[in-house]
């Protein structure tokens, strides 16, 4: 279970929102620094002050993996 | 005159590739600082080792407008 993450199109995705632009980049790195050390990472975008961070598995035929929620639940351990 | 920018659909955009995530992710925030400074933030995408940066500008119906371009130029600076 991955409260806060959709399943859709074979990709788990979620957006956090925060004070400004430059803690939402701070938190981009931190899952970026998760996603290096599991050598698995998520696609980020960062607009203004959210970040949406969105995760699948090309290895496995771009469809979400064990590696996927994985990730999304260190994600949430992270930012939640 | 913009190298390494597309202008499409409203919208100035180009994109770097890095030698491994944390590079993109340490641009994206060189980027976001820019953006601080000029209280004129772009839209950023990292994509593994790829950051795409992407301007307009909302307050002029979203058109590419002067803050756009000299945005796009100091990312140039800056990444290039």
């Amino acid at each position: 279970d991955l409260p806060g993450w959709t399943h859709e199109h074979d990709r788990l995705q979620s957006t956090w929102t925060f004070d400004g632009h430059l803690q939402a980049l701070a938190a981009a790195t931190g899952v970026g620094l998760l996603s290096e050390r599991r050598n698995h990472h998520a696609d980020l975008t960062i607009n203004y002050n959210k970040l949406t961070v969105s995760v699948t598995t090309h290895s496995a035929g771009s469809k979400v993996s064990a590696k996927d929620t994985e990730l999304a639940q260190a994600v949430s351990a992270l930012l939640d």
